[in-house]
């Protein structure tokens, strides 16, 4: 079961900004990874000193500083002095129980969003928080573990082929988000197909297994609904603000990620909805089953009474009973026996109990 | 079942604007075919070169280029350069999973819709996209595979009667529009008659098959009310919005496909209530066959029961029981086992269980 | 069973502004009414010839021009050139599926409305669409049938008493509304009765006909909703409208029919509630009786399978059964069978089962 | 059950404004009682003639004019003429089944409130409406029957005490509809207490009758939210209005009674969502009666079964059965019996069926 | 279960303003704590005489004034003058009943929260009411009760480090919410903790117990949804709002507790879905119990009906039956009914009844 909610309470009580990592260490060390780079330059290597920083933020070129791990404080607090983040956002990064949300600060966007994955042991889905801090040519980026999501935008810019190298921060800013609402899409897709897949078994036998799926199913859309429904809020007023930081070329595609963001929503919706109708028709085929339980039970109960009945009869002990004395009686008993037996058969084959 | 959604994690990774086409090949090979109109000219024909569409795009004549197959990215992007469109605009239009949307670009109007027809192997409703671009005299459409829904609009410009050839581009885009909304109405007629079918199936004979058909009939209106709920905003957007494009005229009929949407919503609304009560019905009637059987059950246990068990006792070998030795025990045994019966089914009766 | 939707596909790929009458044809022959009047002058005629039309356009008087009867669409045609009236608007008049709603054309307002009226044959409500074209001294209603709705307003006129005479244009098209809307609580007035004697009825003997029923009166409220539910808004605008057709008198009038409007939705919707609670009761009396049914098996088989065991026991054969030879062996099997059935019947009346 | 609607249906033809009282008579004779004060004079005394009322209107104190029954048409309508009320505002004070509104009229304001108190003879809820007529320095209050939930209002008046003699006519507006509102919450906790009451009943022993009374509390919830609901506006527009009729004072104190309102509200779908649930509980109850009866019977079954067909067995005659010779048979036969029987009742038990 | 209302009928009748404590006494002497501070200075005693409030009013400090318990009227109506509060607000502060809700008077701002604290008999979640006066430089608290919630703000206001002591009254009041909802996600996670047990407990054995838990748990939700919804618009009116009172860093900080009352929010939402989907699953687990119930009734019936009925044969006493004579007829009968037997079990397994 996705947990619907992190442990806040140690942070119950302390003043705002203090720096406490709220969510699950995710990976051993932190790892912070710096590209610098404009049409005609391109650099790329780990970050060592915070000197760096104060350099960089000089230079006219874009500067992009990726954090996987967020469990050591100490740089984040540096980084966020080079930069001059409020403390507000250095917390934020931290919590990662954060809702995707946007929060514009004098001189720089902090955009919170939630990447997708699935658990590698039991196939559940999990949600990583993605900080992205949106300066005039820096992008700073955390994340809470090592992934590969922002893999194909890095090879992009190593490349140099297309729009990337030639636009600023924002579009960078865009080219990430759009990479994790594609990632949406394949989450959803795996989802898509274990529902049609379960929606099968269903139809071919219900069991209580089937329910509990579509229950955990139905939770996990809840918990990816919550993850990307505030998304959309987020790049619409992205979008429409009136943000100098985004550039009136880069807005046109951010309306392509938001257009994406609403189709998956819809999917979302749908899957809600077909998970639903799935409950409805479990719930029935119990209810059928039930039905068909109780006319095996009639049908038995229907023909063997009666004839127990009449067996019970020949064998009383009553002194006068003639037909016990008939040469074919015996036979006879059966002759009836059987015709009985038979004309009921066809009787609840006609009313289809069989 | 309709797919809920295409396949789109292909395309995860890419940058933004590259021309993949997502969907299904719904045809061989794609077919373009230009009409070039004003009140007193027509001309039809099949589009040969690119070098045409510069000449055309000059010419004060309204220019239809309809295109019939989306999968040689070649010739659109061509298209696109000729017109200067964005290319989000050609993406948008290679991927088919697009919600119904419009995009106000400079100079050019992008509007997504959805044409719904029945496949012909299983009768499922399937969604085919088109797409709208609106210049000052231009409009080129985009369908995934040739369909005749457009040609009475065709019909009407060659025969050159009506307003149509009187008026511009938005008139035929606005035409073209009208058509794709009337084609939901012959769809969801179809569809009512099917729920009709099922109703009074459903009265006479309940089945597993009716709820599975239910449950069906549910998820195409989830499919038809995504293709056709967002219209109602594009629409009404077009109608109420600012660009020049779209003449004052043309508005006043615009508000009349606006209200067929909504009437269109309307309808797929209704349906969706309809087959919540018929689900009901389903339900309750399951119950009710449920207690049939066992009052049969009940009435069969009942009557046989103490009948058997007086057999039973007069099966007995008691040295001394007074009855078996009787003259009449025998028919006396009968008597009182066929008046016990009577009156249990005269009790039944009454108690409307037979 | 109200059809939710008339044949719309005739009209698929026709033209807009063609005039074709959708829905059945209510009467045999149109019929038009024409009534001109102000404070001191009254006429009612059978309309003769189009040219009446163009002289009383002119007149300062108020005209009320009533048709009865769409399928002739050529009439129409010319009273739509008389008075300058919208291609669009003359074919909403003739397609009697529209929803509820207002146009604003210049010069004049178009207004839809629906009357409901119970079916005479078999009590299903049904609704006929009017419409209203509402200029600075001219009044045309377009009904499909002869109704007598409109009689009490005609009544009025005739009399000459109260404000009818005396106001314009603006209070006649007010005081048709008011008079369809007030039909309304005729309606659901008597739809009220049928929903107290179905409650009745379900307390008393719970058949499947109840549900039958219960889910046609949800599905009358369906109905009655998607043809009232619009009209608010419809009034609304015309209360709050800047057309200078509406005269601030009358907009006072016309917040107490929205008032009224407001009370017949509300009714509709307690309505719903009230059948969804009976849909609940019945589902629980299903169940109920199905306890009761299995109550009395339980008690039947509990009671008769020991003593059919008992009874069994002694027609055994064993050599050496003591019992057997006892002289009072049967006389006391009787007196535990009896002692055993009484004391079950006292358990189960203790566990409230009988 | 609280009737839905009353009988409007005959006042349907009527021109507006038409007196005629629309609900039941609920006293003989109207009373009307005067009350006229200011900081330093108060006078109370009954409303003789007309002439009065011109006179008072020219007076710079309060005037409140408290009108008990409805059902004589003519004094009303003197009393509007003295006031100058449109005759809408005289036919809606008559209609007593409108929604609680707001009507701004050119100096005054008219509102409605409906207060409820519970039926004598069988404890359901009735609504009475109040309507309230605010003039610069005038009241006037309708009511359908004499009540006393104005009676600490006039207390408070005649002492003197308090801000209430000190201010105008909106504030005594107010303290009247701040009444009305407590009033509310006096039904509402009485009927908390029939749902605590029926909910520990529900859980000692559910009958149908419990769910017949979980249905008529969920009626009146509706019932009352009905009256309550449109007042939560009624109110906040008075509030929030641009009328110079209320002081800014005044505005204060009406945000108190909008804060009241919305609490009866939240109070009133708190119990809805405890109906609800009451519902569930009684339906899974219900299901697991019978789940209780269904094991009863299997027990008995299981149990008996094996047992009278063991006795069946050695009731044949066959003529060769080695164990009906045997000295031993018949105690060794109950031996098997009961060692069956302890094992299966044992076996039960531990399937916690027992 | 948390009581929906409190007791405010003793209140109605009285004129607004009048101090009445509705609600429980919490504790049995009221306690007043005065804390003064600035960046340098810090104070902190008992209240003693009011006197002292004229005094500190004028010091530029920050005062705060903490009251605990508020069954004394007399200190509250003094308070209230040596701040010059509205009647109004000491009347709600005394209505432990009230809605979150924030109110702006002239000169300073009312805010009520709602603490929610478990009982510490039931575990039931109860809510005490909290309010808060904003001054220039003075914060007026008023808690039902003792409680520990604000004590790690004083904590950090004797330390002096941080932002705290530097910042003016509206910083204290945001810290004070801000530890509130800290405490929310307290409750949460105890309460997650509990449906997560509930779960597991479900799973293992559905008891009518449980169904309770979950109705229970069900209505906490209602209730802590009551508490905490209105906070939303409290705080997001606090932050928008154009009062003075709150500087521009502040508002910063309440944005972040804006985000932490919607993460609230939606972790109830999750948590209500959770419930309504364990009730499902409940309720199907009810039948499938009924199912498997029926299922070995029906595999006795199926097995003994048929076997019983031969033995019963056998026992008959016809004259001629050659079986009975044959020397290996009883060991055959056996053989035959054994075959049966083992017949059916393997046709039940197959069919997987077993």
């Amino acid at each position: 079961m996705p947990k619907p909610m992190k442990r806040r309470s140690k942070k119950a009580g302390l003043p705002p900004g203090t720096l406490v990592h709220i969510g699950e260490q995710k990976m051993t060390e932190p790892k912070i990874i710096l590209i610098d780079y404009d049409e005609t330059h391109f650099e790329e290597k780990e970050f060592q000193t915070i000197e760096e920083c104060y350099v960089l933020k000089e230079k006219p070129t874009v500067t992009w500083i990726n954090v996987d791990g967020l469990h050591r404080a100490g740089i984040l607090e540096k980084l966020g002095e080079c930069f001059g983040l409020h403390p507000l956002v250095l917390e934020d990064v931290l919590n990662t129980d954060q809702r995707p949300k946007l929060e514009d600060y004098e001189g720089y966007i902090y955009i919170v969003l939630k990447m997708l994955y699935p658990n590698g042991q039991n196939q559940r889905i999990e949600a990583e928080q993605i900080s992205l801090v949106l300066g005039p040519h820096v992008l700073l980026s955390f994340q809470e573990r090592q992934g590969d999501v922002f893999n194909p935008v890095r090879e992009r810019l190593r490349s140099g082929k297309g729009r990337l190298r030639k636009l600023g921060s924002d579009y960078l800013a865009y080219a990430l988000m759009d990479s994790v609402v594609d990632n949406y899409f394949i989450i959803l897709e795996r989802l898509g197909e274990r529902i049609e897949l379960l929606e099968e078994e269903l139809v071919a036998n219900p069991t209580t297994k089937i329910l509990h799926e579509i229950d955990h199913l139905k939770r996990e859309m809840i918990f990816i609904r919550r993850a990307v429904w505030p998304l959309r809020e987020v790049i619409s007023s992205l979008q429409r603000g009136e943000s100098s930081l985004i550039t009136q070329n880069t807005r046109i595609y951010l309306r392509d990620v938001y257009d994406h963001t609403i189709q998956a929503i819809d999917t979302i919706e749908t899957y809600r909805d077909m998970l639903s109708g799935m409950l409805d028709i479990y719930l029935s085929s119990v209810s059928n089953r039930l039905n068909a339980v109780m006319k095996v039970l009639t049908v038995i109960a229907t023909i063997f009474m009666p004839l127990t009945f009449l067996a019970g009869v020949y064998g009383m002990n009553f002194k006068y009973m003639p037909e016990l004395g008939w040469r074919w009686g015996y036979p006879f008993f059966w002759l009836v026996i059987i015709s009985l037996g038979v004309f009921m058969l066809i009787y609840f084959r006609k009313k289809r109990w069989l």
